[in-house]
């Protein structure tokens, strides 16, 4: 250890970094050095003895290290209803089962317990920040807390009343409180989230137009999901949801839309002109019926496309390193042509991408001096990941969320080896077995 | 335990049997016995001691028992070429990489230690009989016995010289010596496997259709995976592939087609009528951007429809429950239906479907008495598959190969609570290192 030392608290030495920018690189014996909650350093890892003096130093042989994942649009509460009704149409499936669980069950403990439960799978699988949208954000991001993942929180508003608020206004008033609530905590910011074209109106839409301007946030919208949504809104305003949003002055750099299944040329143009960021949720796409979104047109338009795993009740699971794969296998196979979205631009889409739409990325998705500690490790010495030849390609085809082993949040190791550093694991078990039974009660009743 | 209680060797207690036959049915506290190799019984877990006398009885809390899964065509050697070219269309990634790296390195010991790797990697999965496509069947059965897995290899033929035969009487002559050495072997059955219609004459066709009739072994081959294939059948043969299988009668329920991505309503009605199978191979078809087969209209034809993973060089995983999620996802999508290919029959597609296909529908593919105990048990109490309210649809649409925890292949345990029961894993560390270094080396020159 030598005298002139940089005191730092952590030392990461992994096989391979990823650190996503610059783009299509691997760094080999590379390390990273934690102080505080932030990146201070990358450099190679026969000078760690000489330049560092660490609280803690970690060793991690045969790992990969790069950002978290970045989840872009998830309903994080709705984990709650995994499996509840599947293989169902759309609209029979929300107008059936999944709109009465929701009126029978939502509160704020419901939605504080759900998160707590999506918040730990989505860090056991290398998420380490999400963006949500669903009511009750303060409890929402309570959760988030408890579990130490970054959390980007709705500020929701539908037309119509719930459990949550009465009527638009008091879902934008329940949601800025929130976000006073939270201002001091690290971890959290907030989106406007507007739901839908189909569930806000234009008078509504022009308020949080309002909203996002001033208080910089981005607006947080589900977006020509599927056919029939465009189908009604030709009838309803004249106009598909996209020009809808264009003659709102929706569209701007600030827009996060999320699906853009159903999308031609024109409106490919339109949100590339406008800086949009698209979210692509290709589980829930298949699932429910919607449809393929085309992905690699986007990509060469060089709109900024992140990845979401939607929710866990359309999906059914909040595993970005599956969601991931699927939309770079997807991609290959809409666009006939298998150079479509290769491994590393897959990895930039889940991190780096994510961060952009939801204007972080000045302060997460890559591995950069000064960017906070979110990072993960992913362990390439299983049978399922051997051989190695490309270390990208092995995380993106091969790898699996069980291959995720230590995770950071704003420098915190969050998961090590596979386990979460405090009980969490034994609080979620005791209030999710809570909620199946009430849930399973009800269904039978 | 009671005085008259039937002696067996294993009785298993999980939560749940999801059995296959009969269909859409999960059994609540019901157990299963082994004796040898078979199944003995299926009955009610309150019975276990009074009734049976058993030398192993385990316990197996919140695990669903299930048949083990039907890879029904993978070529379990190339695993070792797992991410050597990816992104890459599909002539490009043949002929520059993948045909090159073959004539490189394919051998009996590369095809022995590849078949090794790919059968820990499917064990540790769920998979309990794989279908092979490759060359050496010799060496590939040798290396299925070591792991204790249930192999169908094939004896393939294609019209060209490679390393393994010179010319298409060498490639049937090595099979079917093969054939011969492993007849007694209870875990190795073997099939007829042209390699497809774009490298097998018309001559060697009929050869191998009188053979496969005389031998009663299925006929594996790849059918109507690309345009391409299609186009080029139409110049040479003036017919699609389908037709010109059909003049040469071919088509049967013998008949093992894998990828049919391209198939019209004729050819779908053609091969339902023969009573033949199809392989969908989703992942595959997706990465090499093949298309989308139209699983859900030949599902409503009652056309058999196993899941393949093909091999890892085009996957890049020899993973069942991952190739079946895709499948079920794939199939709603792509018919515009969500409720096509629910999980229920999912399930079948990855167990009993694929039993069908090769043959061994009336030894292995469910659980029922009499029939040789291939069984795996899913861990369902992970944060991943909580809450729980459906077992089936937590299988397919939420678990993942990590869940799976014990296997059993022919009665024996080859996994036991995730570990091999013997030192495999050491020998594929060793072996996967050198064939990692002879590659590496060659390429790097």
């Amino acid at each position: 250890m030598a005298n002139n030392a940089v005191e730092v608290d952590t030392l990461i030495e992994p096989s391979w970094v990823i650190p996503i920018n610059p783009s299509n690189k691997v760094l080999t014996n590379f390390s990273i050095a934690i102080k505080d909650s932030k990146i201070v350093s990358i450099h190679p890892s026969c000078d760690n003895s000489t330049r560092f003096n660490a609280l803690d130093q970690i060793k991690l042989d045969d790992h990969v290290l790069m950002p978290g994942f970045v989840n872009t649009h998830t309903h994080a509460a709705m984990t709650l209803l995994r499996g509840y009704a599947d293989d169902l149409p759309l609209m029979r499936w929300l107008s059936d089962h999944i709109w009465p669980a929701e009126s029978e069950f939502v509160s704020a403990k419901f939605v504080h317990d759900g998160t707590l439960l999506a918040c730990a799978e989505m860090l056991r699988g290398g998420t380490t920040c999400f963006n949500d949208m669903y009511f009750f954000p303060l409890h929402a991001g309570q959760a988030a807390i408890k579990a130490g993942i970054r959390a980007v929180l709705g500020i929701t508003v539908i037309e119509f009343p719930n459990n949550y608020a009465a009527d638009p206004q008091d879902y934008l008033r329940k949601g800025l409180e929130a976000r006073d609530l939270l201002n001091s905590e690290p971890l959290i910011n907030f989106t406007m989230s507007p739901h839908s074209p189909y569930t806000v109106s234009d008078k509504t839409f022009e308020q949080i137009s309002v909203l996002a301007n001033q208080l910089h946030l981005p607006i947080h919208v589900h977006i020509h999901e599927t056919k029939t949504e465009i189908e009604d809104s030709l009838k309803q305003y004249g106009k598909r949801p996209i020009a809808r949003f264009d003659t709102l002055g929706l569209l701007s750099p600030s827009l996060v839309g999320v699906h853009a299944v159903h999308i031609d040329d024109v409106e490919i143009s339109l949100m590339a002109n406008q800086g949009s960021s698209v979210v692509h949720c290709p589980s829930s796409n298949l699932k429910l019926a919607s449809g393929f979104s085309p992905i690699g047109k986007l990509l060469r338009k060089n709109i900024n496309v992140a990845i979401g795993t939607d929710g866990a009740a359309s999906n059914n699971r909040l595993d970005m390193l599956a969601e991931t794969r699927l939309a770079a296998l997807m991609a290959k196979a809409v666009d006939g042509l298998a150079e479509t979205l290769p491994a590393h631009q897959a990895l930039h889409m889940a991190t780096l991408a994510g961060a952009r739409a939801l204007g972080l990325d000045d302060q997460i998705g890559s591995i950069e001096k000064g960017k906070l500690a979110d990072l993960i490790a992913i362990d390439l010495s299983q049978i399922e990941t051997q051989p190695n030849f490309d270390v990208a390609s092995q995380i993106i085809y091969a790898a699996g969320r069980e291959n995720v082993t230590n995770v950071w949040v704003n420098g915190e190791r969050v998961l090590k080896n596979k386990f979460f550093k405090n009980a969490i694991s034994d609080t979620i078990s005791q209030k999710t077995s809570f909620w199946t039974t009430q849930i399973l009660n009800k269904r039978t009743n």
